[in-house]
């Protein structure tokens, strides 16, 4: 009898690089038959932004969080040289000339091979940010939950 | 018979935001009877910090990065949209607003949980911080410590 | 009969500071008999790079990436109050005054170690570097063999 590998990993972080990063070595670990969760909490939950302003109410604090953060995957910045944005163009056309998978392809992957997304509840009441304006086909919880998929985790990452 | 779990967190980052994260996963896993340690070192130490100055003998190079850097958790900027530390003030006016707990509230709980706050002396040393500049009740600890906490962790994570 | 331990790094990030953790907690790892492996990714690759410029055929974002990025440990800056590169100097004279080591010191000294640095392929083609502008006597993987080392790991890190 072969036990499950799980892998757990926080995404705090609101970069398009390092988003991708945690996609990756999700889908990886997807591929090699793990259970994969993706904690999403205070900027990584921006990955899990829909495109579109969705239309709902809020105070004046968390309209202006909304509007300084970016609406959804595309919309991320990257860690290092966003000079002006250039950065993430130059990362999004190596990406498409390598051949490679871009934040949303690898998103929609992970959905695919039913990785669990989840968005942390505690940072969406700080951000003001609300379950309409969050992709479907996600789930919702707080860090009691994180921890119980961590506590037996083979591969834990903060990322 | 079920063996203590543990929780092993690295704090390297000095930013507000990222040791929130630190210890509210912290905080939870306390609750849940893991035996949790926080590792400070680097800008994490930061948090650890006094809010007075304390008079200590220092070169000139050490007495600049005490000017530079934060003076207790209270001070620490955040790692996102920290215009003129416009950012910092939103993010605690939500939490007071949220009745959320502020930086400076976790690190008492942590404390009240027994949670062990370790301080770096490699990385004290660099920085020219001394134990008179930190918080009361905290170890004072380096790499090989740190390592044996973790080897047996169910959670490890770097921040 | 005692199992080794394991320590899986994965290095996403291109400062100084950070690199000189993931080593510092890769040696000691190492010291007390783990067997460990330093994952370099994204920005952390910078840290594998010749000093030197190698004459490689490139396409011209390649060669825009290979510009912006540092060549090599010594070149990386800081995370925090890099002011005008101000903040690397200050760090290497500490380290200098403390008798502490450098981090291109901590890369020789992990490779005396034999701690496995391993590059990401992946990665290496989307910024466009290739094996020859990289030092000698490291691997070349994927996310599958980060995977394999990191699921049976005992401290798990994402710096």
């Amino acid at each position: 009898m072969t036990e499950t590998k799980k892998t757990t990993i926080v995404l705090f972080s609101g970069e398009y690089d390092k988003a991708m990063a945690a996609y990756i070595i999700a889908n990886g670990a997807a591929a090699y038959d793990h259970e994969v969760t993706i904690f999403h909490t205070f900027w990584g939950l921006n990955a899990l932004r829909k495109e579109e302003q969705i239309p709902v109410n809020k105070g004046f604090l968390e309209k202006m969080f909304g509007k300084m953060m970016p609406r959804g995957a595309d919309k991320m910045g990257i860690s290092k040289m966003n000079f002006a944005g250039f950065g993430p163009k130059m990362i999004k056309h190596v990406i498409q000339k390598h051949n490679a998978m871009t934040l949303p392809q690898l998103i929609e992957l992970a959905q695919e091979q039913d990785i669990k997304l989840v968005a942390c509840t505690m940072t969406m009441d700080l951000l003001g940010l609300q379950q309409e304006e969050l992709m479907e086909g996600i789930e919702y919880a707080g860090v009691a939950a994180y921890l119980a998929d961590a506590e037996d985790g083979n591969v834990d990452l903060f990322i």
